[in-house]
This record gives C-alpha cells, sequence and structure tokens, in this order.
C-alpha cells in the first residue's frame, strides 16, 4: 500500500516535483529539466499507476486519493494528502480534479520494437499541437491501433496537455521516434507493412475501400492539420488515400480524420 | 461595399453590439437579451457573411478587414475598423482573431423543413457541451449530414463558442428543435427515414455494414459523451448501432464517433 501523509506544509520537500506547474506548462522539460510525467484526475491516475512508468508520488485531497485506494494498493510509493487550497498553492493554480501523480520516464522503446508488435500503426509528421496529439492517441487507443511512431515536427506526448486530452491514452499506447526520415519509415516496408498517407490531395484514393487493396500490416501516415504531410512523406507512402469530404468544407481535425481511417482500417 | 467607419472612440454607439462578450459568454442570450450571433476570425466572419443570416455591423482591425474585402463588396452593414487596443478594450479580452461581425437570428426552420430535403440528418440528445456541439457541425458539413435536429438538454448552435468551433459551420449546416420527445421521431419515420442509435451497447450491432441494413434515408441518433442517449431514446430508434472499440477503452469524444458513423453512412 502507498503511504499516506497528510500534510498542509507547502514547503514540504516530498512536494517539490508538483511545483509551478503552469509554469512547467510551457516547458515541457520541467520540473527541474528531468522530463517528469504528470498525471491529473482520477481516471488518468489510475491509468498511470497501472502502466510501465515508475510512479514517484501522488498529491491530493483526501477524496479523490480515496477514490484511488484499489489502485494504490501493491504500490510502494508516498501519497501527499492535503486540502484544496494547500495544493492550488504548490501547483500554482486551482486544479480541479483533485489528484495529480508524477512519474520518471523509462527508456524509450525503438520503432523496430514496436513495429515488431504491431499489425496496424499511426505515422505522424508535424503533429505539433499538443491537444490533437493527446486526442490522437485517445483515437489509437480506443480504435485498436497497436502504436505510434513519431516523424519531425511532432510534440511530446508526455507533455502534461496531452496526456490529459488523451485520457491518459499516451501511457498506454507505445510510441517511438524515428532517426531518419522519411527514410526510416523503409524499416516499416521490410517488416511486411505498406505505408498508407493520409491527405486531402484529390489524386489520393478514397479511404473506402482501402482493405481491399491494401490487407495486411499498415502504418497511416497523418500530417499536421493545416500544412498536412510534406511531399516527401507522401512520395515515400505506398499509397494516398483521402476522406470523402464535401468540396469547399475546410478539412477535419487531425485527430478526427484519424479516428476515420482508424475506424476503416481496423473494421474495413 | 460596407461602410468603412474608422473609429477609435470606444463609446462609439455603433459598437454597443460588441461589448463585453466575455460577459455575454456566459449568457448565450446576450447581449441585451436579443440573441445576437457573434463570428470571429476572417474565415468564420466570412462564412457568416455568405450566409442567409442578417449581418448588423463587423469590428476589426485593418488588416483582417482587408482582407474580407472582397466578402464585403455586396453588402451594407457598417464595419468598425480600429485598433487592436481599442478593439481588446470594447470586447473585454484580447481578442487575436483581430475581427468579428455580429447578426440577427434569422427566423429558425422546423423540423420538417429540413427533413424535407435531407438524406442522412444527425439528431442529438443532452449534448451540451460547446465545444462538442461546434465540433459536430464541423464534421457534419465536412462529411455530408444535410441538417441536424436537437431533442432537449441541447446547447445553442449559435453561441459563440459553438460558431467558432464549428468554423462557422453552424451557420451553413440547417438544425432545428424538437417540440415533443422522442415522439417527435416519428415524424422522420413518415418521411422515409430510419434512425439509427450511436451507442456504446453490447447489443448493438456494428456500425461497419450498416448501410447494407439501412440503405435509404437514415437519421443518425446522438447522445452525450458521459451519460449517452436515454433509455427513452435508444428505444424510439429502429436500430442501435455502435463503434467497434478496444475492451476497457473509454468511450470516444461524441463528435469524433459521429464523425465515423457520418463517413460509413454517407461512403458506405
Amino acid at each position: 500500500m502507498a503511504e499516506l501523509i497528510f500534510t498542509e506544509d507547502r514547503a514540504h520537500p516530498g512536494l517539490d516535483d508538483f511545483r509551478d506547474l503552469s509554469t512547467a506548462d510551457r516547458r515541457p522539460d520541467r520540473p527541474g529539466g528531468r522530463g517528469l510525467v504528470i498525471a491529473e484526475g482520477s481516471v488518468v491516475v489510475a491509468r498511470l499507476l497501472a502502466s510501465r512508468y515508475p510512479v514517484r508520488a501522488l498529491l491530493g485531497v483526501a477524496r479523490r486519493m480515496h477514490e484511488l485506494e484499489d489502485d494504490l494498493a501493491g504500490l510502494d510509493v508516498p501519497a501527499y494528502v492535503t486540502s484544496a487550497e494547500t495544493m492550488a498553492e504548490v501547483v500554482g493554480f486551482h486544479l480541479n480534479r483533485g489528484v495529480l501523480a508524477v512519474a520518471d520516464r523509462p527508456a524509450p522503446p525503438t520503432v523496430a520494437d514496436i513495429v515488431d508488435r504491431a499489425h496496424v500503426l499511426a505515422v505522424l509528421e508535424g503533429v505539433g499541437d499538443h491537444e490533437n496529439l493527446g486526442a490522437l492517441f485517445r483515437n489509437a487507443a480506443a480504435l485498436g491501433v497497436d502504436g505510434v511512431l513519431l516523424g519531425p515536427g511532432c510534440s511530446d506526448p508526455l507533455y502534461r496537455r496531452s496526456v490529459r486530452v488523451s485520457m491518459g491514452n499516451v501511457l498506454r499506447v507505445p510510441f517511438a521516434s524515428f532517426d531518419a526520415w522519411p527514410g526510416g519509415l523503409a524499416l516499416l516496408r521490410d517488416r511486411g507493412f505498406r505505408v498508407a498517407a493520409l491527405t486531402p490531395r484529390p489524386d489520393a484514393v478514397p479511404l473506402r475501400g482501402l482493405r481491399e487493396k491494401v490487407p495486411g500490416p499498415v502504418a497511416l501516415l497523418l500530417g499536421a492539420e493545416g500544412p498536412g504531410l510534406t511531399a516527401e512523406a507522401i512520395a515515400a507512402a505506398d499509397v494516398a488515400v483521402r476522406v470523402e469530404m464535401v468540396p469547399g468544407v475546410d478539412s477535419l481535425n487531425v485527430a478526427t480524420a484519424a479516428a476515420i481511417a482508424f475506424h476503416e482500417i481496423t473494421t474495413g
């Protein structure tokens, strides 16, 4: 069982990992440059506790900590229980989710580690928006995508806002970063994957029916909402696919377009 | 051509429609209880100018107003051009999109008006979150849904945040509210529609292949993200369908689930 420590001492050194998160919010590598992973709210904290991430500590109000009692049963970590006021002062803003947990980052897997265990993958290029990135992981988890591979220009999936928007699914869906781009995609092809680039280009084939053409392992290549995929990335793919849309309407949000494509791939 | 009025007079009566929008943000029926429609940013303002909504006035910085020159060509409305500072003082916060337009609400269509012109409809119950509602309209517009019908518990699609998140598509996709619920659904059935309720219930049929069973006009019934559809609404539908998801993962965001279903219906 986690050790419950009741304190209203704002200067308690055990709370240092939780200090000034709104500042850390603009500096994903904070606090202390150690790249800690922050989970907020009972649902996401429970997911962190169940993950392979080494949890350092929890901080929360009594009611929220109580909700996590079963999740904490097998863990040997300090759990600081305090008032909402003390919590707000330590964290730097009023956190209405009422509980936080902080973890270290384990050594990241390689692209090859993930590819070897996967049948459907998402590959991202230039997805820098933390909310879109989090939503992509949520959709990937729900729709049975086995892993996410990150090309250049993507932000850190373990950044606090991405963790929250993903509902903790960044802690569940494995991810890794490419060293070479788009050359690194050759590894996927070597392992039997076909790479399908999602793009609104009119010469792309409709997503509908993709699985008839590409029945085996598939990696879906996704770009940022505005600029989309680079020409180099599209050229490196085996096929370009598009979501059929009404002419003249702005493109869909990237996480939404991805969800449509994930569904088509995993059920098609 | 719209009349350009250059002013730095914060008390100018022509600016009254734009005052204190952050207060109005909590009162969708404001300002003045007239239920004005507010569009923010060049893209959404252009969409408002092209809509059937009677525009009252614009307020913006010179650069943004200049971007809208072509859209303003055929219109006879005052366009107030001012500095970012004056604009922020009038509006009540700093608006980095730099241009606003305000319109009256035209008389709303009836459910029957919309049903008569539609082949695919979305029917919402209890979708009170303004961002989800806006995202639903954006996805409906992109994926070819002909109209949105609102049951009880839905918020106002013309609320400022919904207008923004929809990227102005609430001004393009027609919508109407039911008087009777779920009894009002009978009208749809009378006009040849089948009603499909989207629900995570395990006895629902997979979405995939829905069009083989329901090839004609279809109305997709959608509930709020947490509670989902009421039992009464599901009972009033002809068929219950579900997005196939990985067991143990939280449900998708309602607008995302809707996008998957819209795509399945319009391309299936």
